[in-house]
């Protein structure tokens, strides 16, 4: 793994060479994760555009970074940021880049009024994220497993939706069922929203025992080696009325809609679009009022974001969410989302759905039916 | 408790009266959740020196703001900073106060550049934070709650410290039996640090499995009602050796020490030199990298922070950990923990520990044995 991450390191040091700053100083952890490997509540990593990098921490973490970054300079500090600012002034790395979307205006003030630091600090944009967003394959073998044990503990759990469980009850359950399974954790706080709670998009698990003709939407996911899963299904507790499967159907063809337009080369708003305009044409675009879905990776939600308005194309090797929803306030709701990867004709040739044309090009990870589930 | 949240509004209230700004935009979740009760990962309040507040949320969360907030105005919308500064400009505000402690820099420049937005934005402080930090009844009553659940689940899991059982294992069955005794989830991802790991404060529970001659450090917390427990023990699998007994006595002597010292009006950097001024004329003074411990509440770790060069006093009904350690790289570690509120002789004879003084003054909430439990 140190390899991998040194070669995410040069390329991040490509771009910063191509940019405005001498040195990068990156601060969000996620971003920090993907450079070196380490996953710390304290840390920072000086990048200059060319040399060695150098990692601080504090004494909590240091003998992790020794292990896990064993090619990058590691600084013991607890006061992590001051510490490289000032050894980019030292080392004369000239203006330094630094992640404004990260940054507290309180701690770049701290930065900015050192005396011994760097004369001149500019916004480094999302020249990481921008990287991690493509991702190699050891982080969707990653994806993969978490998806993989997510759907399974989404099966381990059906049973238990039944009259007499909670909502709570089933979170629990699904949480204990991914944990068992070899996830590292949960990827988010599990959604399960029942009857009319199923209008409210994230719901918390309440005490609300489960009845018959209810909707009921659970949105879960597993984590593994950092890596996020996302799925949301909606079952029905019972023959399900006419306004139910009716919503049902349509949020279950916008899906697959969404899905078929997330190719290589697309618009992330016409992929909103896609799944939207079908909502909308059936009378239900005011009770669809979030965006279509978002990157997964290191981070549950990250680039790109699609919905109404956002710019930016997809492209191969880019894993996003598509989660349409239908929410009608007091009486209910449908929502359902896979994680899939967006994948050229060329890399989606080595996949295990290389002959599946039916979700058109996009390799969903989560495989869960979503034929209506009648429990 | 929506009478509860609008005492709190109006104590912050009185305080952005006698500050600069004509009205606050609260953006840390921690701080909004204080003032509104709602846990949203989209929200924003915008809080005038008098008059009432606006809460902005986007439409997965307004059915449950509606529900939480009843005495808040609710402004459903997406990008909810820019929504609050423009309402704060047409409502006439004034200068408009910023949490500069949590606003990136990227979001700052978005506010300031707002044609129809305020025409000053100034750093708010610490106010909500420092309202916080002194917790009332039902605040206590949860991290009760929370530390009992973890001390509970503690005492369920040690049958499972045997020499089949690897350091993941015991963090898993640890974090299930929390959420099993009725927490809302865990306070952080659990710390189990075997042998020669226990060197590493922060260590992940990796495929290690436990030896006899092992110190195992324990580090856990449940979460109830958004209130975090932080508890840590270091047992012993077999017979420990001279060393180990001997870190084991200094650390308890230490920890019982900065208990002692946690009295209201003590400066928190004595209450740290406490405990730290015995471990280092012991001789390992270079082997304790940490401060003493921080506030704990709606954020596992929040003010007050006591460690060396830290400022500031404790007060009454302000809940920290005291947590020293010693670490010896390659060999192993000791930390003890707990979670405690400081109390005056007043507010303490309310408490269940009202008449056990071995501890000092405070109200001792994670009450596992401190004795080294060997298994």
């Amino acid at each position: 793994m140190a390899q991998i991450h040194a070669r995410r390191r040069a390329r991040a040091q490509q771009k910063i060479a191509e940019s405005d700053a001498g040195a990068a100083l990156i601060t969000s952890k996620p971003n920090v994760r993907y450079l070196s490997g380490l996953a710390s509540s304290n840390v920072a990593i000086l990048l200059p555009a060319s040399g060695p990098g150098v990692l601080a921490t504090d004494s909590r973490y240091a003998e992790a970074a020794e292990r896990v970054c064993p090619d990058l300079q590691i600084v013991t500090e607890r006061q992590v940021e001051p510490a490289l600012a000032m050894l980019a002034a030292q080392l004369g790395c000239g203006t330094l880049g630094f992640e404004a979307q990260e940054m507290t205006v309180e701690r770049h003030a701290a930065l900015a009024g050192l005396p011994d630091g760097p004369a001149l600090m500019v916004p480094l944009g999302y020249l990481v994220e921008d990287i991690r967003m493509i991702k190699d394959d050891a982080e969707i073998e990653l994806l993969a497993s978490a998806c993989a044990i997510t759907a399974k503990a989404f099966a381990a759990v059906l049973p238990d939706v039944r009259p007499d469980r909670t909502e709570r009850d089933l979170a629990v359950l699904l949480e204990r069922a991914m944990i068992d399974l070899g996830a590292d954790g949960v990827a988010f706080d599990t959604i399960v929203a029942s009857g009319p709670n199923g209008a409210i998009p994230h719901h918390s698990p309440g005490d609300r025992a489960f009845r018959p003709g209810d909707l009921i939407t659970i949105d879960c996911g597993a984590q593994v080696g950092g890596y996020h899963a996302d799925m949301t299904r909606t079952v029905a507790l019972g023959e399900p009325a006419a306004w139910q499967r009716e919503i049902y159907d349509l949020v279950a063809a916008a899906q697959l809609a969404g899905i078929r337009a997330a190719v290589p080369g697309a618009d992330v708003d016409a992929v909103d679009a896609s799944a939207r305009d079908l909502i909308a044409a059936a009378g239900h675009g005011d009770h669809f009022g979030h965006g279509l879905g978002h990157g997964v990776g290191l981070e549950v939600h990250e680039a790109p974001l699609m919905g109404p308005g956002r710019t930016g194309k997809l492209v191969d090797r880019v894993p996003v969410t598509v989660e349409p929803g239908i929410y009608l306030p007091g009486k209910g709701g449908v929502r359902i989302e896979d994680t899939l990867v967006v994948r050229s004709a060329a890399t989606r040739a080595g996949t295990a759905q290389a002959a599946n044309e039916a979700a058109g090009a996009a390799e969903v990870l989560t495989t869960t039916t979503k034929e209506l589930l009648v429990l």
